[in-house]
């Protein structure tokens, strides 16, 4: 392991742990103030969905861009955990018997396997609603505009045009074969939208340039194929126990994925052409910018 | 048909087009101003659970409380089609098979009758998410200040303290056979959480003084309370023709009501009651309330 690698890995974990203290206290009693009648079960699932030792690549990515540009690292950990409970809303939705039917996850079960279907729905869509609670409440320590921008944002992100729609492509794409250009513009929606919001919302939080901001949200974008383009790659040639989740999915579904189209060696070689392009996307902010840069590389290069 | 009753329901009527036509546009291509790719059928299937004609109540309540304390009618109109949409996202899961397992609603095959149950499940995050876009979004012409407000108060109402703890904890009543305090407490949130919304939001859109908001989130709690005991009552007199929907299912499910632990006669008193608090709370806004306490009057009364 190289030293970058090694301080990146550092600054990784460091990061989690502040995210995970944060959504730990946001799934117990912190959210609100007044007294509410809590139902338990449904507040377990979320922990559940949640609080299960993810990467929390994301939030790190809220983090590090907000540092990057000056940002407030105190609002940033509010946005970081909001997004990381918006990703986690997905995983526990796409993972349902009629998504992806999946029963594990991170080596766990699934949040409908280990409750109900019904809870399992009601904790995604709670942890959705919850992420934009976290960024409007007054403990978010912004100005409103930038409160709304970063929710107008995440909503995009997170929806018709984004995300939810890009699921929604996904699941159609196992009947319908997509050309090349389906699939990029499904994974982009699907994968891309919430990676490259969480290098855009650092600039929003730190009141950055336009010009900083366009090249964070290129960067997000250039990250986001190759994170998709790495778990096509990981899904041929991982196996589960090393995923902690199903592999070879993809294949044994006849899922069309750039990997399956012109296969591993191009793959491999797309990856090194999106980590050159991030870093040149970073080159502006010098030395700085050189925790992103190894983040890059981590996400093209990751083994689960 | 009392001359109120007929006024009322004429004006019921005007605002449900406003909101149709608002929530058609939405639900077209003037969300976004640029392009993006669209899940055709996920489209579809959200239009499905948001157009088909329902009697638009939650918005009707946003729009009048705004304009009786003198808010914007077009930013109102906004507000009100973002709760609509969460409303509605709230039906679609609501009668999937892991919850209520319903096939009708308002006379028409549920979402995920229609499409499917991947397809219903993502129409509703979809339209949870675009509720907050539709805030947000600079079309909404509010200051910051109040979108961020109407956003953290939707959330709330919304969210595990609101419509979808109420929800979970709706889904255990059939087993767990809760107290009266319970029902009440778990009805104030499923149901009521929206209603009272409708209503403060009202205050909010209008920067409304603190005591006149407080009023109208009083009004909006006492018609939360008749709603659901009216939709009670309903379960147990009406038929499943007239009100567009499965009828007798709590009790032959031995959900515990307030109608099944007192009666319809104990139960058409309290609604009484209701009516009377509510117009009480809008007695310091003189005439111009008569229209709100109208749809309290409606609201107890209706017979669908």
């Amino acid at each position: 392991m190289s030293d970058e690698t090694h301080t990146f890995l550092e600054s990784l974990g460091l990061r989690a742990q502040q995210v995970e203290s944060t959504l730990t206290k946001l799934l117990n009693s912190d959210l609100r103030d007044d007294e509410i009648a809590r139902p338990n079960h449904l507040l377990a699932a979320m922990r559940h969905g949640v609080l299960n030792g993810g990467k929390r690549l994301r939030p790190f990515l809220v983090l590090e861009s907000t540092a990057l540009l000056g940002g407030p690292d105190d609002a940033a950990l509010r946005v970081a955990a909001a997004l990381e409970c918006l990703h986690c809303y997905s995983l526990i939705h796409d993972d349902l018997p009629s998504m992806d039917d999946d029963d594990l996850r991170r080596g766990l079960p699934t949040v409908h396997k280990a409750f109900d279907e019904a809870t399992a729905i009601l904790a995604g869509d709670t942890l959705l609603t919850m992420a934009f609670d976290i960024i409007a409440a007054p403990q978010t320590q912004l100005p409103d505009r930038q409160k709304t921008e970063l929710i107008l944002a995440l909503a995009r992100a997170a929806g018709l045009g984004g995300m939810a729609g890009g699921q929604a492509l996904d699941l159609l794409a196992e009947t319908t074969d997509p050309d090349e250009a389906a699939i990029i513009r499904l994974q982009a929606m699907k994968t891309g939208a919430l990676l490259r919001f969480a290098c855009e919302s650092g600039a929003i939080i730190a009141s950055a340039s336009p010009t900083d901001r366009q090249q964070l949200k290129r960067f997000g974008e250039a990250i986001g194929l190759a994170f998709q383009l790495a778990d096509d790659l990981l899904d041929v040639t991982s196996d589960s126990q090393a995923l902690g989740k199903a592999a070879g999915k993809d294949a044994a579904a006849g899922k069309a994925t750039l990997v399956a189209l012109h296969g591993t060696q191009w793959a491999r070689e797309q990856l090194s052409g999106l980590v050159e392009e991030a870093n040149r996307l970073l080159e502006p902010f010098g030395e700085r910018a050189a925790i992103l840069k190894a983040a890059a590389e981590f996400i093209a290069n990751r083994e689960n």
